[in-house]
């Protein structure tokens, strides 16, 4: 048997056990996890400098190195932060609904943990950490397929999290890594229904996009934003520049940064200009529709790929609209349902903003980088769908939960 | 471009307008369409009357010829059922949470509609009507792909109901029926990420399992049912008898019957004579573990793909057990997570089972058979889902929607 069915396998077969625990008892494990990173930091570390050492004899970005590197602070942080998953409430169990009927019938809708998450990732080792920790809390077994280029850091943090959990209650082969990093050991997790209940990938969009044409397990997709900030004719000045340079330079990388501006012409005519020059003072690169010359300097001219590209990085566009409608349409046509803004003082076009745009957040007068878990006061994040099935949006811990129905009859049968 | 291609581009196009109208303007074409039905019932019929002939032509069994059969009362039946749709509450713009942020901002979740639906399904007309109603009453379009032996009756209802739609607020278009037959119309709309939000196939095992293998769409998995009922040691017997019978015979050719009856052996010696006379006199095909044999006349052993089937028929798998356990080991082997019984006088054998398996719906004394969205009281049933995302067990009209937050704000940014 492969390593990935049987560690799937495995994971499944603590369901039960894993299911029947307290949140005291799934709380202590969580607490005996973080400890564990901290009082073995030095071999996290020491496993950590053996991936950064290939990394860089493979000629791996700074950036990426960035990412993959782990020191003392960065433990700590991710012992925190399973000491803050602690802290949250514990979804399963919660009724959700209760039913009477009129034959006598009582029905409960039950929180439940969904089952087997498998994660898929790329560099980042506290996603090891942050993955374990929530699906643990919501009962769920993991099995966790992280990047090669992270693998001899994720196999000590791994084990030093199952030498935990071995003093919990919590069983060790609720926890599991696939060791194999080529790329057939995502394809067999992508199709291993009946051992895995969701797939949740996380990291950039080919990732992603592998997940979401190949699965045959359902996912849950993430990630990807190309988010949009309309100011509209009666947006204030100073509140829109703000905004736009958050949205735009605050973290270009993450998902939830702005990709394109639309401006209404007629705000365009009197502010467009100082909102260019704070932008160029951060060394945005601007592209720009043929209209926005007229208002503005524009490094190129923004084709219809550029709209529909994620940049993650100090590139923006800019569009020039004669409305709200116009805009609108633009999202409509390029957005990926991530995070929308309008800057308006008009309140009948912040409604009908709010009400037409599809997406997972759509922001009336504020940054669209507020997408994010923590922000929106969920205490943790598994992600952001920008699906629409299950979860949308900012995933706090109910969105790894499912519900049963638990019927409670005294001999009914249907007639 | 393709007739499945275009036909979900229209669809997309009415969600807009859709999304934006009352819950009033909806009823209000809700029941044009139930009055269309009736005022245009005999065109239907003569539709009708052409897919039987073909179907009797063909050599298609009388009992499928029976489901796709229509007559005045079908359709009155199918009117009416608009008409309770009509009664039903809009689930579209609750507000489902609201959170306060310490930074000001005010974030409100707020059920919307899924997007545009695709609906595959087999020989029944009125699942045309039915998946229609509850799209439309929910601001979803809805892309319909009946089969064959169906099309030339889904024609003209569609044709009714679009005319009905016509002097309705809600657009034509957001009301789609797909003429090509073809298997690739199927597999093309399984592929259509962008233009479709969600496939719910509805029919036999074999279209789910397309379905779930092929789509990169949303799925949302209906139907699969191995249930089964354990009798415990103390069960008392007339309840155990009539909740077997019930689950088996009331109507073994739906998902919530059961396949498979488990037994303590304590119980079989005393009662499960009893029960097999009066499955014999139902006509029951008893399969039956070795043990079986010793208490009753099987008229085969079972094997374990008897076990791992749906029979949908008259046949019933026995299967003698020494405890609580051993059931839930079957269970948890065969069972495909829909609904399963246990009866019992025993409270913590009816709390550890309603705990232990992970089904949709799990009853304590109760017929499976109840596992129906207007068992349920929803007033509504889109399907019984048998996967752990989105929606578990019996649908109504809230598994037909999604979320969006909205986020209000007064110039906020990310720091």
């Amino acid at each position: 048997m492969s390593e990935v069915r049987s560690k799937a396998g495995l994971a499944k077969e603590t369901l039960v056990k894993l299911n029947g625990l307290s949140t005291a008892a799934k709380n202590d494990a969580l607490l005996k996890m973080a400890d564990a990173l901290v009082a073995n930091q030095h071999s996290i570390i020491e496993a950590n400098a053996k991936d950064l050492e290939r990394g860089r004899a493979n000629g791996t970005s700074p950036s990426l190195l960035d990412r993959l590197a782990l020191n003392e602070a960065r433990i700590a942080a991710m012992a925190d932060g399973l000491r803050q998953i602690v802290e949250l409430p514990d979804p399963i169990g919660d009724q959700l609904d209760h039913i009477e009927r009129p034959n006598g019938l009582r029905i409960e809708k039950i929180r439940v943990p969904l089952g087997v998450i498998g994660i898929i990732y790329e560099a980042r080792p506290n996603v090891t950490v942050d993955a374990a920790g929530l699906c643990l809390k919501t009962g769920n077994a993991v099995v966790l397929r992280g990047g090669s280029s992270a693998i001899i850091s994720n196999t000590r943090i791994v084990e030093v999290l199952q030498e935990a959990l071995a003093a919990s209650e919590i069983p060790v082969h609720s926890l599991q890594l696939i060791q194999d990093t080529n790329r057939a050991s995502v394809d067999e997790m992508l199709k291993l229904n009946g051992l895995l209940d969701v797939v949740i990938p996380r990291g950039g969009s080919s990732l992603i996009q592998n997940v979401v044409q190949n699965a045959t397990v359902p996912v849950i997709e993430t990630g990807a934003g190309i988010c949009h900030t309309y100011l509209d004719a009666t947006a204030k000045p100073d509140m829109a520049e703000a905004i736009v340079l958050n949205a735009k330079v605050q973290r270009p990388s993450v998902c939830n940064s702005m990709e394109t501006l639309l401006v209404h012409a007629d705000f365009a005519a009197a502010y467009l200009q100082s909102i260019a020059t704070s932008l160029k003072a951060k060394n945005v690169e601007l592209r720009g529709c043929e209209r926005t010359a007229q208002y503005i300097q524009i490094d190129q001219t923004a084709s219809e790929q550029d709209y529909a590209t994620e940049y993650n990085d100090y590139i923006l566009n800019v569009k020039i609209v004669n409305d709200i409608n116009e805009a609108l349409t633009h999202i409509r046509t390029y957005g990926t349902m991530h995070s929308e803004c309008i800057v308006t003082e008009d309140a009948s076009h912040a409604a009908q903003f709010l009400q037409e745009v599809d997406a997972a957040a759509v922001y009336h007068n504020a940054s669209t980088r507020f997408t994010d878990g923590f922000e929106f006061g969920f205490g943790a994040e598994i992600g952001i769908s920008t699906q629409k099935l299950h979860a949308r949006g900012p995933m706090g811990l109910p969105a790894l939960t499912s519900t049963k129905y638990r019927v409670y009859g005294t001999g009914q049968i249907r007639s």
